[in-house]
């Protein structure tokens, strides 16, 4: 991607990226420009506090936040900016996932985040649902975006093998 | 409002209603115009595919789905417009709610939806989601929901009673 | 099968046959004639609407739907046409088909579909449910389910290995 | 209803009634003729017995069991007739209906249910399942079911409140 | 082992028995005569009332039942015979036995069974559970018991590794 | 009772009362004499270690155990002593005894309890079990089991209210 | 309390107290001088900032957090300072607290706070494990505890009623 | 480590070690003198007892004490002693730790311990947790955690591969 990113993908730790990539992967096919950093909430407190705070002038218009176990990423994210949130639960080792889930999507009423399915699904469409969110105010976008659905619609098989 | 509603709040049924209010309310706070409807996925589901395939015409911009146990409505609604669908699952009688939140959450990839807490926390977070995704393009929307956050963060007590 | 087919079994995605081929194993054995086609409630609704409209008229008595994750294949199906629907819940990767039996399962009032068990065991019940339906009125079909059952209880050894 | 019963309606427990009598209503709302017993799979395994085994000479043709905690009436039944059985997990006081819920549809291949939501919705829709499954060899029937699912279509309000 | 068998371990099918030996092995090593047979509540249902039926004419004191998934083995076992049940949740495929576990524990008042952990060790501690309980009366066997339990306790390392 | 206690009933704290009441009312039914006392294995759990290394010194044949929460009651009881130990999971005020069943239920190879159903149920069924083990060797009591199976079985009633 | 706080009592809201207040009864029980405060990590996020920045300058030496939800509190104030904090999983409205656990306890590697039980049991603990902390480096309050400790053991009743 | 032991980590069985070799490096990486042992509530309960007794006197300040489950040894252990207790879930076969973690966290109120996440993440800030513990009243072990927490700070990539 040449343009400056508009949409940023943060994640807690390196080991998310495999699940954050569908992320990454479904935003270059929509040809939205972004951006990845690994923004740990617990270890690096103020990499996200700085994170939060300068995305707006740096021109970000969507976060898309992936984190798995105590996922306090995504929330405390949205708890710092009024830049729209797409959190993804990351699959974790013991209680796959639905640890990180209800870390995630359990939001106190004030603080908002747009949370995705479990694992790599929800990194997919966590792009798509940015991607939407864009669309409101791009035509062009929002025309790209009728024929992604299109052709998933088209690509989908009758027969079953 | 006056306006012409940008926001489409539907429901499973009318139970949902004390729920989804609080979506109804945060919008009304935020000053954004919305408009109410039951759409039942299971019983009216001839609605639902009407609702959401007029809704881009109808100048709907955000749509916000809430609905209970096998809860189908927002992601049926998602598959059927490319409109952003913010969903909020209905705490239910037996399960409280969980059996809402995983029917609406574990979406496949290709079709999202933007999942808020269960219950009316997550009622007016969906709002608030539906106001950050309008706010992308309209600054007036954006320092509006700084100022709610600002007076949110500014109303809360330090003293515990 | 050289027969029009009375039971169609669908499916979401082409990764869930081998759960649904136990469906059309034990129809094979019951000797009725069926059909298979994916059709994603998601990613292909009109093929769905299409599908669940028409199948009255193309002779289908019972229709047979496997899905996992936020599985609303079985009940959108359920809520588009009068034809009994037996459903599968599909093993999911992250909470291992517990999502996919709450989506399926937790229907509300006026919507029904019969449930199986949670993968392989429920994909052959569901073929068997479907028979069982059919031989309400088909003798020649009963006598033929009563003796897979008693073969099936014959075929219990009593040694443990 | 005069007509000897087609449906017959069992439960654990009287305390199930209330769960049960949902299917009552529905039956006869759709003028299918049924009778109801308490049967324990547990305290009264005889009554199974005899019930299981003399249903199908009694002219019924299909049963709905409902049973709560360790519910063991719906599939012990199901291993006894042929009779295709309907099953409705009774919510539960310590685990609402979890445990009900999975003691019924986990079947193993061979022995199916046709399980149903957990509490009243389940009680409801056990008996329009089961209207369904008749109305496969009864036009009439049929014509009744969809008449009553488009009077349900049409009773869902637009309005919210 | 030449006596008569005082224990009949059951379980619903031979898959059940990798778990269930380990119920053998204890009993063996307690010096207890036993027998072993698969026994399906949902495939032989008849198997299983003539096995509780004749057990105490049989000699049997104590009955080992082990079964996954919807597992009514050890309750329906239970509502046939007054001879004490200890009950083996079998790890299952798709939720790990949590679904055998409730099946089996949660049994409604008047009908009990002695329910041991989920997989192995369940297994394991089913022997021993039914050696306890013929230990009240038979003195020789207590001794063998606090004998193994003191070489248990003995055989605990210190060390970590 | 006039006689010496045959079974002690324990349990973690006075309000566990009112479901181990219900041992205590089944042993009663059952003309079995019983102790009762509050042994906390965390407050106190010298008492624990003096009451379970004492109990077969004078004359218990079975104990009975109740707890809930992180409930180590039943377990650690059952560490310190030969005699078989019933154990009931209490419902629990955040979890509804999910915890409590866990904690009891899910005990490692080498030491077991006989686990019964959370709340009221288990704790009947805790009587009933005892009852079971001592009837092993008292011929009597087996037939008052017996009978008293029968009189519950006989006061089942066929209509549903 | 005289003294400098040396222990400060955290909550994400007002309605948190009720459950926070039992540690800040069980410190007092202590005589261990503490401060409360309303911190909310998602609607307050500098104040906590602030607060877990500035609390070692100001002396404190333990720090019990509260939350309930997506709980963010606990870990996030643990990210932001080295000092020891307890946290307390408040009983949330839906999931009873299950989110709330989940959302604390389950700390990635490197940040680690001391989750306590669900509700007011677990509030009355974060006290207790306050002022174990604090009795390693002070006899005096050691000798407190091992008091308390014992007069706990002493209240316990052996009669069940 | 040639000093004298100021923390004590024990588990259930020689299985735990993996999990617990975690805290051990944590507390070498912090520079804190350590022992290590096998002691199992159930199967050694009196060493269990002699351990917790005898601690204060050795000079231990911390416990470490990992289980998996039904966990008692953390709670047991803190039943025993006044010196704080950490608590590590150790994951299980069948359910992932879960039942680990609630035997463990869902102490009642009056004897707490400081429970860690799930598994190897749990184990290592078992140790940081210790860490913290012995730092309130040792600044040089607070230098090094705080030196710790930096280093991890800077360790922590912000390129995602």
């Amino acid at each position: 991607m040449n343009n400056a990113p508009v949409v940023s993908i943060i994640m807690g730790s390196r080991s998310d990226w495999p699940t954050m990539k569908k992320a990454a992967e479904m935003l270059e096919a929509l040809e939205i420009s972004y951006e990845t950093q690994v923004v740990s909430a617990h270890r690096t407190p103020d990499r996200l506090s700085e994170f939060a705070k300068s995305a707006d002038d740096r021109g970000i218009k969507v976060i898309i936040a992936g984190a798995g176990g105590a996922a306090h990423l995504p929330g405390m994210c949205a708890a710092m900016t009024h830049i729209p949130v797409v959190a993804v639960p990351v699959k974790s080792s013991a209680l796959s996932g639905l640890d990180s889930l209800l870390s995630i999507v359990q939001m106190p009423k004030g603080v908002a985040v747009a949370t995705q399915a479990i694992g790599e699904a929800g990194g997919a469409n966590a792009g798509l649902m940015a991607a939407q969110m864009l669309s409101i105010s791009d035509e062009l976008l929002c025309e790209r975006i009728k024929r992604w659905r299109k052709d998933q619609t088209d690509s989908v098989p009758v027969e079953v093998e």
